[in-house]
Order: C-alpha cells, then sequence, then structure tokens
C-alpha cells in the first residue's frame, strides 16, 4: 500500500501560508517569540544566517567606499520634531524612556524613578541623530562626501509583529551620507538600491525589482525612496531594501551646511538606506516548501552535513571514512570561501536527524554507511531535489562547489519562475478586481501576484486599493518607458507601477 | 637654538593624565560626545578597532565551543525583581522605557503617550532576559550544556562619563551558558577568564593578572566573579573583563531546572562573561603616548601607510613606485592575514599629514620620494620608536611581516616593564599609606600601583581603603599560595590581593 503523502511541516502554504511560515521558522530553529511583547529570540542558526548577510554585505558597503561607525540608541525627543514629516511617521511607534532608575515601590515591588528632564527615544531610525552629528563634522566642502553605516537595533512599536517581518525590536543596518550635490546623493542613492538588488539575487537567490515609491509609500522626509521589491511564495510582494534621497531636508532641520568651493554656504544633500533582519523572513518566504527551510548555499551556515550510518561493530570503520571525506571537502571551495561542512553524529534515530536537517535547510545531507563505503560512495540528498541519489565519493569532492552553485541557481530559476507566472500586465479595473480576489471568499485560496498597471495618480484609486488590500509597490527603473492609459481612470498615463498585496 | 620639546597632545600624560586621555581620543579620531547625554559617537577610526576586537574574540568563542544569538533589548521591570541582589546592583542605573509613542502637546511639541502596563528596562546585561528564555529551552541533561554569547548594545545609566570607560550605553559581547554541574560550569567561567587574558596579551599586548573578586566587587547574583586587571600608564588598575559563576542563583530565580539522567529534577548551574567597548579605552591608555594613539598591529585596521613626497614634475613616478610597493606588500602577511596597506595620497602639507597617521597610532609609516626613489629605498616610521630611518624597499618587503611582529612585541614588552616597575609587595599599613599618596596633594603627580598584600577580611580595611579612594582589584589566581599576616590588621591570611586605585 503506497504511503499518505507526508510532509514534514503542517500545513502546508497551500493550507495556511501564515501558519506555515510560523511552523517552518519553528522547525528551522531559526527564531522564537520572546517574553516581551513584539520582540524576538534570534535562535543560533537563524543568528549565523544574520551573521553571513551582514558578512556578505558589509563586503558590498566596503567596496563602494563606506565606513562603520556608532551613533547612540537614544534620540532627544526634541530632534524628533525638527522634520515634521519624519515625525509624523514615527511618532505613533516610539519607545519612551521618561525614567533613568528604579525604587521599591511600597507593594514590595519597584517602580520607575528620576525622571527625566527631556524624554528620550529609542531609535526607530537614525536621521535625526546622526544628523546632529554630520552638522558639526561639515564644514567645507572637502569635508565630503561622507559616507558612513552603522549595524545596530532599532525599535518600532507595531501593533501586528510577526517574526523577522515585522517586530517590535529589529536589526539592522542603516547607511547615511552627505554630499556636495544633489547628483551625488542621487548617484549614491541609486548605487545602493543597486547593491541591495545585487545581493538578493545573487547571495539570497531572491529575484527582485528595483522601483521608486510613490509619494503616499515614501520614507518618512525623503524626497524620493528607491526599494527593492519580491513576490513571496503566497504571491505577496515584500519590500526587502529600500534607499532614500533626502534632498535637503534633513540638513535644513540639522543645519548641515557647508562652504562650496566658490565660498557660499550650502545647505548639504543627504541620504539614507536600509537593509534589515526582515531579509530572513524574506528568505524563508522565498525558497521554503512543506518540509521546511531552504537555504541558498551562499548564505547556509553549512553547506554538506555528514550523518554517519553504523551499528556498533562498524561505527569505527564509518567515522573513520567520514572524517576524511570532510577534511577533503573542507579542502575544496564554493565561490572562493571553503566548504563549510559537518559531521553529526548525535546518538539519534536516523530519519530524526535527517529530517533536522531538511527542516533547517542544509543545502546538501551526505548520509554514508558500510555499504555506501564498500562502493566507495555517498548518498546524497539535495535539499532542492525530492530524491537522494548514489554518488561516486571522488566524483562529489573534485564537483563538490559546481554542485553548490547548481543548487544556488535552481532556488534562483525555481523563484523566478513563480514571479514570472503570476507576474500579469493589467489594463482594466475588472480585471484588476478579478486577479486580486480569491475564488474562495471564505478559505481564501492563493492568488493574485504582481499586476504591472498603468496609472494616472495615486488618489484617484486609493479607495479600489483599501478595498482589494491592494498597494502600489513601486514604479519600475528599467523597461518603463512607454506610456499608456491608467486601468482604472482611462487618463493617460506615463509609466507602469507594480501593485500587489504586501507584507 | 634646540626646538623646545614638543609632543602632537597637550598636555601630556604627566601634566594632566585625564584630559591627555580626551585629547588622545580626539586627535585619534576615535569617538566623541553625543547630543545624548553619556551616549558617545564610535568614528569610523575607533569603530574599525572594535570590529577587528570582535572578530578576533569571536573567532575565539567559536573555538571554544559557543554560537552567536541575540535576545531583545527590553527586560520586563518583574525579571528583574526576581533575583535581589541583582536587582540592587542594578536598579539605580535603569533606562526606563514607560510610554510607546508620541502624541503632540498643547505647545506645539511633543510629549509621551501610550502608557505601557508594565514598565521596560532597557538591559543593563541580560541574565535575566536570557535566564527566562533558557528555562523554556532545558527540559533534560540532554540540552545542555547551552553555550551562547551574544553581540550587544547595553544601557548603564551612570552620572559621571568617560568615553570607552565608562558611557550610558556601550557596546559588548555577554556569554550565558547553562551546565548540568557545578564543576562545568566553574571549568566555563574559568575556559572564557583565560580566553579574555589570551586576548589581552596576544592581541592588545597588555599585560593582565586573572583572579577572583572578593566579595564586596562581585558581579550582583554572583557566587564568583574571575577578572583580568591591566595597569595602565597612570598606575590605575582597569578591570579589562569579567567572567561569572552564578551558581544557581539565577536558575532557581528563572526556573531552569532540568531531568538529570538518574530521573531527578534539579537547578541548573549558570555563567555569564563579558567584555565591552572599554577594551578600547584601555588599549589607549596602555599603549599612547603624548604624541597619541599607538595601536599594537594585530588590531590595527592599517599596519602601513605609505606617504607619497612629490613635486608635480615628479608624481607620476612617485605614485607608480608605491603602487607596486603597496601591491607587493599587500601580498606578504603577518600572523596569518594579509599586511593591511593604505596610500595617503591626499593635497595636505607633508608634516600634517605624517602627523595624522601618527596620532591614530599606524604601527608603520613610509614615505616615499623620488630621492628614496633613487636608493631603492624607504623612509621608515615605527610608531613604538622616536626616529625614521632609511630602509631598502626589498628588504621591508621580506621582513614587513616580522617588522609588525617585533612592533606588537615591543609594546607588550614596555607595558609589561611599566607593570613591573609600579608592583610592590607592602606588609605594613605605614607603606600602605605612602604608596597611595601623592607627595604634591595640590597637584598630585602619577603616583602608586599594584600594591600585592595579604589581608584577612574586607571589612576591617574597609575604612583604610575608601580613605586611599583604594579597592581590592583581585586576589591572584597563581603563585598565591603562601599564607602571610594582614598587612592592616596582623591577622593570618591565607592570600595576598593586588590593591589600586582604579577606573
Ligand atoms: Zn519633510
Ligand atoms: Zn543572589
Amino acid at each position: 500500500m503506497a504511503k499518505a503523502p507526508k510532509t514534514a511541516i503542517s500545513p502546508t502554504r497551500a493550507d495556511d501560508y501564515p501558519e506555515w511560515y510560523q511552523q517552518v521558522i519553528k522547525a528551522a530553529d531559526l527564531a522564537e517569540n520572546s517574553p516581551v511583547r513584539g520582540c524576538m529570540v534570534i535562535k543560533p542558526w537563524g543568528y549565523q544566517l544574520w551573521e553571513n548577510m551582514q558578512r556578505a554585505l558589509d563586503d558590498m558597503f566596503k567596496a563602494t567606499g563606506h565606513q562603520n561607525a556608532y551613533f547612540p540608541l537614544f534620540i532627544p525627543m526634541s530632534f524628533l520634531e525638527k522634520e515634521a514629516e519624519h515625525v509624523e511617521g514615527f511618532a505613533k511607534e516610539c519607545a519612551v524612556v521618561t525614567h533613568h532608575r528604579l525604587e521599591p515601590d511600597p507593594d514590595g515591588g519597584l517602580r520607575p524613578a528620576g525622571q527625566l528632564e527631556e524624554p528620550l527615544i529609542v531609535r526607530p531610525t537614525s536621521e535625526t541623530i546622526i544628523g546632529a552629528t554630520y552638522a558639526k563634522w561639515v564644514q567645507s566642502y572637502r569635508d565630503l562626501p561622507i559616507l558612513i553605516n552603522q549595524w545596530a537595533n532599532v525599535v518600532r512599536w507595531e501593533m501586528r509583529t510577526r517574526m523577522f517581518l515585522r517586530t517590535a525590536e529589529f536589526l539592522w543596518q542603516e547607511g547615511h551620507t552627505v554630499h556636495a550635490t544633489d547628483t551625488e546623493a542621487i548617484e549614491e542613492t541609486e548605487r545602493m538600491i543597486n547593491v541591495y538588488a545585487d545581493f538578493a539575487r545573487n547571495w539570497m537567490a531572491m529575484p527582485v525589482t528595483i522601483g521608486a515609491k510613490t509619494a503616499g509609500e515614501r520614507f518618512p522626509g525623503a524626497i524620493e525612496t528607491l526599494s527593492i521589491e519580491a513576490m513571496m511564495q503566497d504571491r505577496k510582494a515584500l519590500q526587502a531594501g529600500t534607499s532614500h534621497f533626502l534632498g535637503q531636508n534633513f540638513s535644513k532641520a540639522q543645519d548641515i551646511v557647508f562652504q562650496s568651493e566658490s565660498g557660499s554656504r550650502e545647505y548639504a544633500w543627504t541620504t539614507s538606506w536600509g537593509v534589515s533582519t526582515r531579509l530572513v523572513g524574506a528568505l524563508i518566504m522565498t525558497h521554503s516548501d512543506d518540509d521546511g527551510f531552504v537555504l541558498p548555499p551562499k548564505l547556509a551556515p553549512t553547506h554538506v552535513v555528514i550523518l554517519p550510518i553504523y551499528k556498533d561493530d562498524s561505527r569505527a570503520a564509518v567515522m573513520e571514512y567520514i572524517h576524511a571525506l570532510r577534511d577533503e571537502l573542507r579542502d575544496q571551495s564554493y565561490d572562493g570561501a571553503p566548504i563549510r561542512v559537518e559531521i553529526d553524529d548525535r546518538d539519534m534515530r536516523g530519519g530524526e536527524k535527517k529530517w533536522h536537517h531538511v527542516k533547517r535547510g542544509v543545502p546538501i545531507r551526505l548520509e554514508v554507511g558500510p555499504k555506501d563505503m564498500e562502493k566507495n560512495s555517498v548518498f546524497l540528498g539535495r535539499r532542492d531535489q525530492p530524491k537522494s541519489v548514489g554518488m561516486d565519493r571522488n566524483e562529489l569532492v573534485s564537483t563538490i562547489g559546481a554542485l553548490l552553485g547548481q543548487i544556488q541557481q535552481s532556488l534562483y530559476d525555481r523563484a523566478d519562475q513563480l514571479r514570472k507566472d503570476h507576474t500579469v500586465t493589467i489594463t482594466n479595473e475588472a480585471d484588476f478586481r478579478a486577479f486580486f480576489t480569491a475564488k474562495n471568499p471564505d478559505n481564501p485560496e492563493i492568488h493574485g501576484g504582481f499586476a504591472l498597471c498603468h496609472f494616472a495618480d495615486e488618489a484617484s484609486i486609493d479607495a479600489l486599493l483599501k478595498e482589494l488590500k491592494v498597494t502600489i509597490r513601486c514604479v519600475p527603473s528599467e523597461n518603463n518607458d512607454t506610456p499608456g492609459t491608467c486601468f482604472a481612470t482611462g487618463k493617460p498615463a506615463a509609466k507602469q507601477a507594480i501593485f500587489a498585496k504586501a507584507y
């Protein structure tokens, strides 16, 4: 009798996508909710992944001329008041420090004491505190550009949180640059969104579209916000990184003024750009399947896990064989770095151990027992393919780098195909409604995707978007020069935008 | 006429040590005070140094079996109430979050709104929040040990701050481990203080003594605190790292309970250990001189800076020569890593440029002009020696790694000599008073050092120590088995302690 199809993760993506997402995180040991509302604990497997992302991004930032620095966690409340749009954007989600000590209360517990003269905000983003510092550093055009990045934690008091995607505290990097001209600042804004797109595509194996946000979706205080948008497997969009051209808004609010070459006093032009631990959520939702997490090799903490299979009398021989195999694999390289190989010799049932690594997304599993040794082979499981296969041991060693490269590429291709399959051009409201409406309203199936539509202005379609819970993701920067007519109003429209439901 | 002796830093160490320290930080571009009380901005040169420290320490933590993870910034106030000594130790310096948004106030400004039901503390250290998580992770002896480290920012509301040494917010790592037995936990506590000592000696070139804190100086809630203590150039002690054996205090407060192999339910044994950006302060005060910062090569962001010297007609030839030199130097290695070489080709007076790098502590400066080229030589300045010397270019390339090794060693030796010169054994109170009393009370000269004294108990010498502003630094772990009599009370005493004025 055939076994019923079973998956390691329950529910499946098709059954309940949001719950599937939580269960993948749990099964892969990536993170868990903490006792503090909206804050998560990032567990070692998830944190190693984040460290790998950081390392790759940091190298890219340094290659584009940036240096790291560190600015205070706290922002005086008065700093936020200076940029009107900025404060409006963040005031509703600020953690506010009002006291600087605790004292015993009459019930035997504690209460806050030592009230601060001015409340401090836990940084939701650091334009204001960094800008105040830059104002001191910048005197002359010779001090420009300033090209600095900060790796930090930030806090935005979100009411509805979801691990990695939206948490009260999250980890991120924020670049903050100052330039003498608008041209240079715009170039920097574009350079960094391209760095993010490069990272998403070539490290995360995640296809993205670069585009500009419309006015309603811009960063509070920005003149222009560029973003990269990716499609998750439930066909929703996820904004994976943003780069903001801030014009002179923040330099005026914070008095970042320099003497130009000709001697005049000018306000500087600033940018900011960031990606966060949200990328881990994007990675999970891009590649994982109903058996758990799937890691692209370039970011995987472990490339290859070797699982010895033995009885008491064969243990010594098997362990000798796999130690030699591990050492030979570690001498090989993938993408310029040594192969990361681990042996899992824990005392645990073989099936359970195999599924442990499947659920954690390790790209390659090698099961090795006495029978494999006899044939000088290994039993190889690729996380991107359902079936394990026998493979000659020496062939494996000589091709391991190429194999990891194939997995990296196959993950990208699969994600790219999904995106192509669910990206449509829509020219009228009826089609738009149909595209974004589930056929089964009681238990909505996965539906929709990216709708490419010409549109005239945001105000005229606001009600429609609200009704369908659709947002304008971006106005793509490339292949977007053919004018048309607005899908909703019929008015002439210069460009298309991507419309989608979104995280 | 001979030039008056001049130093790049004013005042000198002898003139005003605390002010000299601030001026070195400023001249080396390491950090500055921020607009937020007690918080500093770590500038790129200082942050690169911290990153190098992090990288070396992180490798050591991983080599001793630890993994990184990340826990929340906030701690619910009730968590702090659980461990009585712990809360007493930290309650007076907690930043307390009481509100989660801002709203317009009647004056047109902002005010805190959305009061939290339970205030949140910005972590001063994470035993309580991490312990609450571990309580969920630990069920059986099979779940132990847990060996986790976190890189994070913490906040302790200090009233008197000094950059790097004592700031309201600082960066650090905190290891938190859980063990099945007291023996294993004590071994871990000792292992990690030895890691810190290894890092201090071999990376920072800073001699340290390992010892145990006396009861009055222990971490709040710890059974035993081990520390490494270093001597600064003003002969004060600086505690550079601590490792705590917490016994079952925190596991009882937080219910970290496991089922043992024999089936009984037991409280686990925990440890914690940490070093912080304070190490940057320690590094500055150990090696810097009256001309500025001095970097040990193993932690220097730049090993070698090349300063081209040319007029318009020689520029091209000089630049070609030094680019080739840079590339050859970069192909050499020091301590297993490539030599870090930079060219400073900024348009700036030669003397000013040279002093820029002297003050920033770059270990080796190479000045190269047409005359050096003719002789196939370079003009070499070692930061640890006053005079620059000519050197054959090819000899430099072939010996650069060894040269950096010599500088690293010479810095250690110099610091070790200072410590030896100012460490004395004292056996009576009169000598103790004399040692810790400046000869010139109106403008105290640098005096004192480490006094090694047998002592009976803390209570009996408390008043004397307060009067002299001296503290018991530690009871050294090594060469401390000869009993004696207390220097102050004459009572029998088993061990010596190090007494010193301290940061
Ligand atoms: Zn504005
Ligand atoms: Zn206690």
